[in-house]
């Protein structure tokens, strides 16, 4: 099956990146798993979303479009199982010793037959695994199919959300690279006056944004940011859509979403910016979300509920005649978004301290009106430590 | 269950972007589908590849984080059902008239009980769907377990793969935003020598490679690109990290990867940038990689078989000492990768007019060194079109 020559062995002699990450921390993030997994009496969890991955090994190459995953067994460092092209990244990112880096061959890539699953669920029966936690939330169907059909030996406990859960409430850290990241947001939003001069197109402003992201302050530079959506003129009630070609015009106003991310951690900030006279209505609308935003932050203390905040945002842009159906948030971290709650009036989950969350206040009111206000901030004893020092204003850039 | 008053409907009067790609063109992409469809007896084909929607109805919004899905029966035009807040980006992007843009409530997502799935489900069971194609490729296992459990009148039908390989062969249309981005990719690059001056950051290169990217070239700016991989100094063995805070540095040298994009269609190339003197060893390796690509090219032809071009390339190394184990490429469009078929010996699809390819040169020869070097072309009764005018060679920067 081999496609070459047998590659040689690695010599395994790559150095480890500087980490903010102690291995103290990667051992407490592990021990922390451990005591959730006991109750399911598994021998080993499979971990394979990436966020979870990168949690647990400081792994987070861009890789996870092949089969990859972190295995946890009851005792002893984690492997992580890659491809062998990506083994010298695992080598590098991940806190772990090298004989913890396991790859697999190239020939798993591509092949019709078999995959680096395979070699995954082969190498767990050789470890005498048999009930086997799963992230069935971040696997795909064919996978799980096959490997209840060929794997029949391994039964798959689903343990989705369970890492997720546990990154919820964040280290010292693990906050401190946020608030690395949050410096770069600020310091990128602060350019947005120069960015969007009339006559440039959305293009080139999108261009100028991501790369300040990525470069950064001095000598902390942004790692590889989530892609901005830039919504402007007719297409303010649109999201999650790229910029266009058309020009920065006066009297049009434009959604911005952006955040620097250090080490895959984000902080993100939504502002919205107007370039000329604000409409009227428009100036309405927002003040009603600052207004919220501030009720909602108001609410942030520890043992309150999440949806408390979702609650204090909807009565008050409801009692100014407006009405938001979009959940207000979700806790951020390691790729933004984490999926462990939401802020939805329902939800029940209790705040803690060092809980980061991005309360994310984007009203897009009709197909082709709306605007954003979002804030990252992490919980403390004394309430909020709201990150970005943005101000909660529409960014007003001159017409001409 | 609602968390705000209700919204009021959308009265569905957002314009349609410019698209290259005609009505015509997805009313036969869509005849090639149900073509395919009718051997397999079903109803309906749940589409849920983010590429494989683009492919089909133009949406490519960022809102694959959530349940969305097309629906595409065996007459009319499909249904993009997206959350309430992506439905203006489905009028404004997808080709359907706006009736076939549906969305389900906020309130389902962040939902523990039920998400957009649900709602896609019950939708059609009420248009007496019995029989659904779904791609479990691109499908959660926890949502084909929720899909089995609640919907069991839905059988569901494997048909993974059956659109992306109906991607392979490119139209006129497809060719042409292909070519586009790749005069990007060749901007981009001829700015390398500027971007890579020593004493500058990988950061700082990165930041300019990705807003160069995105600014594109006068009338044709760049669609979001794929993030840059840039591995220098001791990490030329190690593929898919990002940049670091390191100085460029003389006798260093670069393996990068960018690919501009147009309409979610990329164009990528990899080149190695050398710094200073480059290192005899390098120049080797590279010039065994020219060869091998060459030689891969000259095989491009319509009725080879696509495992042949992997075939020429390594047995070229080879015979110059070196040896690839990873497959040489794949087919490239929306996305970048797509998983259709992989340029591996092994592989027998045949090499047919129209098709684009990714030719991927990589050798990570050991854990601290390897070299890159990649075409993207597209088949020509005559050969192979070569997109990228990039010279196939190492890009030489002064060392200062």
């Amino acid at each position: 099956m081999s496609q070459s020559m047998s590659p040689p062995p690695f010599p395994r002699r790559i150095g480890k990146r500087p980490s903010p990450f102690a291995e103290t921390e990667y051992l407490m993030r592990l021990a922390r798993v451990r005591e959730e997994l006991i109750p399911h009496g598994v021998d080993a969890l499979l971990v394979t979303d990436p966020g979870n991955i990168c949690y647990l090994s400081g792994y987070g190459a861009e890789s996870s479009y092949v089969a990859q995953g972190l295995i946890v067994r009851l005792e002893g460092p984690p492997d992580l199982v890659v491809r062998r092209q990506d083994a010298p990244a695992g080598m590098w990112m991940a806190w772990m010793p090298n004989a913890h880096i396991l790859d697999y061959p190239e020939d798993l890539i591509g092949n019709p037959h078999e995959d680096g699953l395979d070699f995954i669920c082969r190498l767990l029966l050789d470890h005498r695994v048999r009930r086997l936690g799963v992230e069935l939330d971040c696997l795909s169907a064919s996978a799980q199919n096959r490997m209840q059909a060929r794997y029949p030996e391994l039964r798959l406990v689903d343990l989705s959300g369970l890492v997720m859960r546990l990154r919820l409430v964040k280290s010292r850290a693990e906050i401190e690279v946020m608030r690395e990241a949050a410096r770069i947001t600020d310091h990128v939003l602060e350019m947005v006056p120069e960015f969007f001069r009339p006559g440039r197109s959305e293009a080139e402003v999108a261009a100028d944004l991501t790369a300040e992201l990525i470069r950064g302050l001095p000598g902390l530079p942004g790692d590889r940011p989530e892609p901005i959506p830039l919504a402007g003129g007719p297409r303010t009630g649109t999201s999650h859509v790229s910029w266009t070609d058309a020009e920065i015009k006066p009297g049009r106003h434009y959604n911005l979403k952006i955040g620097a991310c250090r080490y895959r951690y984000s902080a993100a900030l939504m502002r919205t910016v107007v370039v000329g006279q604000a409409p009227g209505r428009l100036e309405r609308l927002h003040d009603a979300m600052v207004e919220g935003c501030e009720a909602a932050l108001a609410r942030v203390w520890p043992g309150r509920l999440v949806g408390d905040l979702a609650r204090a945002f909807i009565e008050t842009v409801e009692r100014h005649g407006w009405w938001k159906d979009s959940r207000c948030g979700y806790p951020i971290g390691i790729n933004w978004l984490e999926t462990s709650c939401s802020i939805r009036a329902d939800d029940s989950t209790q705040i803690a301290e060092n809980m980061a969350f991005y309360l994310m206040l984007g009203m897009w009111v009709e197909e082709d009106f709306g605007a954003v206000l979002s804030e990252t901030f992490v919980v403390t004893a004394g309430g909020p430590e709201v990150l970005g020092r943005t101000p909660r204003r529409l960014i007003r850039v001159p017409p001409g």
